[in-house]
């Protein structure tokens, strides 16, 4: 049975899990912190691994597998690594029934376990560039969780490479950022900006960190990809050492990058509206979903005769999902796929049989009902399809553009950031100290200098330096 | 470079994990018991999965995701299962920084965290069948482990499902068995024997355990995949209830079966020779490797055009990989493709593109080399690839044919396990006494029923009774 959804603007964090439970994306788990993702909810992911898997692999990347469990004495060798996982560490003390000699770190994330096999394969200038992936869990024990967005463990894949030379690292660790973006826009039609962080914001043990932010419908930014540099700080630690052409000894410069199931919660959060999900066409588990109205017995073998042949035509191209379930009304139907989210729904009954059409419903309301004769439904969905997955992406662009607002001075960021507007951009002299300052004042933190602007101006913080432009904004 | 890789008949131990390391399929971890999935290895695992995971969708089963921790009480909750799995757990007794008020188990399989949910999501009959798979890592404290075979980490898939009645219960794990056995014979070309296991070699906490078991060529059996039926164990366990039609309230019948990184082990034991690796097309990751021969600087620009040609045509419909690494000669190559297990290798050179024609030779080293003109590539591909499953999947069968002796008296079994015979096939009467007395004398145990076998004869362990046909064997 659909319960009823917390709408929106009464209460956005209760609509969000409101969602998720009754849409059955996910499930609180018995251990605290940690979910269980539901066949929904898994399906997203499922489609989310499929699209980027090809673009790493298109990239060069391969897949591998590394343990689970690290030694504690590896996540110490890497000191600013150490220092910003140390607290969240889950730690196997006792195993096979015995205290084990040294505990085991259960993986925050794989860069020192991943290194020190690399310091085992890579050897020569003829084994790099190194380009591994891997798909896993990890586990980080948070104090505050949220479904999708926090939880003590999460899905994610984490990509682990070294170079030759520092720009073949950089060229690297933008080009993953890119990937991050093109997914971002062009599956979960979610606007994205590509920055990079401030020395605050960065992951621990990186020389540069680069991100993806999204804009919410609460207008907050949620991280949604990141990809560092990590410069020689861990080949150093961990002695990965290749001969170059000159048969010298170097260290190889090194990236890594990662997104997780947190990118569900950016889905919910960026298209969703009082009615439930409203899922992309490209990444939705099912895209269209064919309801058969048999209101009465005579006409019923017919309809679903009709309904069968066109989910025989339009199975071959789309994800289409029929529900025939009996005793259950249209209406209910029609809201339960609204909360969940399906892009295209079609009905079918007598009439439409006799004239030859279905209707169309589009999940974002654009056009109402509309009449599609028999002929023309597949290249109907096709279209529709694409429609609303762009419609999708227009209005994440229109929805930051029309929340972001520049200022010019420290007083006016400071009275934007407490006005909730969204995102602030300003220009900025880096400086950790007066990050703290504003996230004091404001709860709002840096999120990143934006890539795409290399104009400078005159800094807020500081009004004689030429400050880089900056996005202020409260962030998941 | 290529080391020497140990003979098969030397020493078949040291054989199986030279062609690990030289390969690059896995590498050991530095914590105790763990391994590392090389991307070449991994590859191999990305193709089970993907033949699996669409058989397991088209009979109906979902994807999900439960947590890898789970509380201890929940693993005390059904007696035989607690019994089999505590001496394997691992235990995470710290997180954050604290000690954790109950130790959490790092899953050695999910029945327990599942079948807590279960009980949340199943209220009616109209939610059953509940047809669920979640593909994940799994951790079991092993004292002797053996890359692939057994490692106290390791990938695999795990199915839970609940059902009304007992013989869909009892349908569903001789679907998932059927599907299994279809996958070793025609995905990994070995041939294998679909059984029900003792009572001594049963799942625990299982009513029924069926298995597939595979020979390999050291003449032991593998047992390459599960599928348990559980009964209402876990149902009354977990208090997992549904009301039936007539608005009674019943215990679900309830199955779970697997398979793991463990069929990598299958793969290389049921096929490999002397060279190394000896791969099934249908699984492996290149299944046509091509050597450009430049012998001179003159034909080169020739032949590696040529070959570009040839790869863009082949590359629609097959895995094909190009080898045109310099200063590496063609033999040594050559060694090192065989080394990896690819089914065919294409060499061209001069005076093949000359000839309009390659030259092809199998990895089974049937035909030896052979030319095949230009025109005729992409069918003789298909058609060799074809050619080298099937005959690997006879070979397999013929072997384990020819190594399987029936026997008629207990005098027999033992004279004939204790002269590493392969298996041995006996009409056998359940006791579990009996069986440890085998195990005792031999090092064998009961593989399985047959369950092709529905012929009963008089049992070797006791004149009087009608036994079933088992096997025997040594085992992985």
């Amino acid at each position: 049975m659909v319960e009823k959804l917390t709408p929106m603007s009464e209460d956005f964090n209760e609509w969000y899990t409101d969602i998720i439970q009754q849409a059955q994306l996910a499930d609180y788990s018995p251990v605290k912190g940690t979910m269980v993702i539901r066949p929904y909810g898994y399906s997203i992911w499922e489609n989310v691994q499929s699209y980027l898997d090809k673009k790493f692999k298109e990239t060069g990347h391969q897949n591998a597998y590394f343990p689970l469990f690290i030694p504690n004495s590896f996540i110490q060798k890497e000191a600013e690594h150490v220092e910003g996982f140390s607290p969240e560490l889950a730690m196997v003390t006792h195993a096979g029934g015995k205290e084990l000699e040294e505990p085991l770190v259960v993986r925050p994330t794989s860069e020192t376990i991943i290194n020190h096999m690399f310091a085992k394969w890579i050897k020569s200038h003829r084994d790099l560039p190194m380009l591994i992936n891997q798909w896993a869990n990890v586990v980080r024990w948070e104090m505050r969780t949220r479904l999708f967005l926090r939880t003590s463990e999460f899905l994610w894949q984490e990509g682990h490479t070294a170079h030759a030379t520092e720009s073949e690292a950089t060229e690297e660790a933008l080009r993953m950022l890119d990937i991050y973006s093109e997914f971002a826009e062009n599956a979960a039609a979610v606007s994205v900006v590509k920055g990079i962080k401030s020395a605050n914001e960065r992951f621990a043990g990186a020389t540069r960190t680069y991100s993806i932010e999204a804009m919410m419908k609460d207008m907050k930014a949620l991280q949604a990809g990141t990809s560092h540099e990590l410069g020689q700080n861990f080949s150093k630690a961990f002695e990965i050492q290749f001969s170059d052409e000159e048969n010298n000894l170097q260290h190889p410069y090194q990236t890594s990058w990662g997104v997780s199931t947190r990118l569900i919660g950016m889905i919910i959060m960026a298209h969703g509206d009082d009615k439930g999900l409203n899922l992309p066409p490209k990444l939705a588990p099912h895209q269209v979903v064919i309801i058969p109205i048999t209101p009465n017995e005579d006409s019923k073998g017919l309809v679903l005769d009709t309904t069968k042949k066109i989910i025989a035509e339009l199975g071959q191209s789309f994800r289409v999902y029929l529900d025939d379930r009996d005793n259950i009304s249209p209406g209910f139907k029609f809201n339960e796929w609204e909360l969940k989210g399906v892009p295209l729904r079609i009905e079918i009954g007598p009439r439409d049989v006799e004239n030859k059409s279905v209707v169309f419903s589009r999940r974002d309301g654009i056009d109402g009902k509309f009449n599609i004769n028999f002929d023309d439904i597949s290249s109907k969905v096709s279209e529709t399809l694409d429609n609303i997955q762009n419609n999708l992406l227009e209005s994440s662009k229109n929805f930051r553009k029309e929340n972001t607002v520049h200022v010019d001075s420290y007083e006016e960021l400071i009275s934007a950031l407490n006005g909730d507007p969204g995102f602030v951009t300003c220009f900025w002299d880096e400086n950790s100290d007066d990050e703290d300052k504003v996230k004091a004042e404001t709860k709002a933190t840096l999120r990143c200098y934006v890539l795409a602007e290399e104009k400078t101006d005159k800094a807020v913080n500081n009004e004689n330096t030429q400050g880089k432009l900056a996005i202020f904004s409260k962030a998941y």
